[in-house]
């Protein structure tokens, strides 16, 4: 009983924020979270990485050591602790400490750059931040209602930037730089998303009046994903609630309205 | 009679999707339309060509003889085959396999190149995509309602494009890049829609000025088509009833009306 | 009267649409505005000046030729001409045929750079297309609507670029591009509208984080002009009408009812 | 009393904008600080500096003097001095003029940098522009409304930009320009915004597959805060009644409510 309470105190602190403790211990766990992540950032600088390499390789040490036992906490204290490690927060959490743990087991010269690849994905430790995020709900609800609609505009996208790369590829040649189609792909994608490198670009005048097009393509059709969000989240805004009036039916009320907008009766 | 029944049947796998050996057919046909784009995206990189070459040209052939093969069952089982093979899909199932047939008839070494262009507008077998996606009809509904708004608003843009860039041009002058008016035209959209290559970028006090004009129009001007859009479908959402009224007919009312906005018979 | 009825019917073909004549009118001017605008877009690249000069330039006094019979027709036709003359599409009519004549009265050596300058003002003639545009007066009324609201946010990303321009210049130097103030605040433009040139561009690494603040600035910042344009282009689709229900006084009816939506009396 | 009279009346020209000199005051002071503004951006070039230095110098003591005095019967004029003095506003207005008084206390040859970066704070001064917009209200209290939602969207971007761009450090390696996580954190922020500076660009296929990725997700990810924005501005149009419930005094009511939401009252 005495261990069952601590359970429920353990996991009252780290997976809840209704309590003054649960909210402190976020709070904090956010905060090395960043701090972990910038000391990550850092040492990828060589100047730092000679000045400073062997404070922040400690460092990354103390932290590793820290989220082991906030990890083994977790699953000690969950009611289901299988199904948290293999919940998507659950990998998360044991990816952000295992690089570490690896980089001990290959000591090899050569595997050294693998390590330091491991180790950086200590950076998907950031994700855990998603999760002290409530107002996230309503954003991902319109999102998944708008799922459909936005893979089938990606698609329509992904088309259009394949033919019209196709197409520049065909007047431009590979003595322009378009070395191949998915190089003229890559142009078209580069152009559509309005980003513009530069480092690939129509030199002919037919490639540019095709590029014209590509930009004025991509420059209007980022309209269509927008406009879907914009609906998605306008119509969550006007109909939050389902609810009937029972003596004359009307729908369509506010998520507060205690009494029916038509006919005053209580709902 | 036996005839009619095998074309009823083929037509029912090729073009429909109620059954399940109809939804097979189109998962097939989609990895298989996948697997050709990406084989002809391979055979443009030099290196892949001078190694895997055969290959390709082999999968090539194989891919060419199924879709063959498709394009007679959809000519044979549809019942209309000249309406089938004038439509739009028609045109492209055909384009589809027919520049790989081209390169056998035209083998002389100029035309090489040619044939190589050809070919590539089997890329358009990739549009045979948007035919598996249901949500799209909303989208085109919506786009096209908004047609008209969208053709203004582009219209606008290349007016404002023309003179804006013909003012940098002489602003400018041939020396700092502007060559000519088509030229500054191209520089105008390039800036307009935000992509900004940096090929050609004004030097000159005043062009600078002028293409901060051209860059906050461009920067702000996007807000019109996507509320256009965005207005389009928030009023699609609004207004899904497809109540009609029984005195007139008449369609498309409020989702909160009681009588007909037309003829005013109670609804 | 014969010469009012002779007026009446000129009115009628260039400004009227009513009439078959008059859309024919109309589409032919269209037609000769893109061709005279083609011409002269044509005559300013070198290679085409050199070849065909004297057939462009001939070609240019025949539309010059064309459009002024137009002018003086508009002039004689229209119930007040001083009215028309001082109106945008009078002094754009004007422009569109003055370079012309112009290029005849400065022949000197000095000043043909100049006359250069006046012709390509004949680019302004594109600025007719708008006219033939009836979709464009429900965008303009929604951009009027939410004028105030663009010229707010425009003075306020103006501001912000003009602030985090300066602080970049203090940060990064001359040395590294940012010569002066106008020139950051340029740069600041360039990067906000995410048009992103990278002819200036930040080469220290606080340089680059404030570089990083505009960006996302200037990335977020869109959303605001493209939802005042969105709101007002929704409001207009729901609220095209002020009219009330002369029985039970409910407004936001739909534009083409004729019956109330609530107590289906007559409007 | 006199005192207090004159104190009103100064209140009343420099902080109210009813009467006839309040509001001429308030555009004499709008085009001094243009003004002012302007003879900063023109100094800081080289050129400019160099022939109109000393006049610019002068100019910039007369506005300083002039912005001292405005400040002072501020802070005489208003209620309580303090309060100003420590508001936004009050900070933003001592800052517009302490540059110039510094640079007189530090003459020394090395200060003088320091100085300059002080005296740009003036720059600051612009922001004085924001009290003059009265529709700048609807639009914060939307961007407020919104505010936790764009925090968690700007969240989410920059933790994909982090991961992204570390992958595409990993793939690309110090040798494609990819030195080091924040320089590639910095590329991922360029590439999702749009801007694409292009002076760091991936150079391997597998680079280049990633950053395609980062900019389709840049590119459909700006929909999010421009659907949250427009939603709120939307719902803030839809429901501009300021109707109060008699029974309760609950606002907010729908357009065509005939009863309170909360208590059932009628309207």
């Amino acid at each position: 009983m005495q261990r069952a309470a601590w359970r429920d105190r353990v996991r009252e602190v780290i997976f809840g924020v209704e309590t003054r403790s649960g909210r402190a211990f976020d709070v904090l766990l956010l905060w090395m979270i960043l701090l972990s992540v910038t000391a990550v950032l850092l040492e990828s600088v060589a100047s730092i990485q000679v000045a400073w390499g062997r404070e922040l390789r400690w460092l990354e040490w103390v932290f590793t050591a820290l989220f082991t036992v906030e990890y083994c906490l977790r699953l000690a204290s969950v009611e289901r602790p299988v199904r948290y490690a293999t919940s998507f927060f659950g990998w998360v959490d044991l990816l952000a400490i295992l690089p570490t743990y690896l980089s001990l087991l290959f000591p090899g010269a050569h595997s050294l750059l693998v390590i330091r690849a491991l180790r950086l994905l200590r950076v998907f430790r950031v994700l855990k931040l998603v999760r002290y995020m409530g107002e996230s709900t309503t954003l991902l609800q319109a999102l998944r209602a708008s799922r459909a609609k936005i893979t089938v505009f990606l698609g329509a996208v992904m088309t259009l930037a394949l033919i019209l790369g196709t197409l520049v590829y065909l007047v431009e040649g590979s003595e322009n730089g378009f070395t191949s189609i998915p190089r003229a792909l890559y142009w078209a994608i580069v152009t559509m998303t309005t980003v513009g490198y530069g480092d690939v670009a129509p030199q002919t005048v037919p490639g540019q009046m095709l590029a014209t097009i590509v930009m004025v393509l991509g420059y209007a059709i980022i309209a269509v994903p927008t406009g879907i969000v914009s609906a998605e989240l306008t119509h969550a805004h006007d109909q939050p609630s389902d609810r009937l009036c029972a003596s004359c039916g009307a729908g369509d009320h506010r998520s507060d309205a205690h009494f029916c907008r038509r006919c005053g009766g209580r709902m």
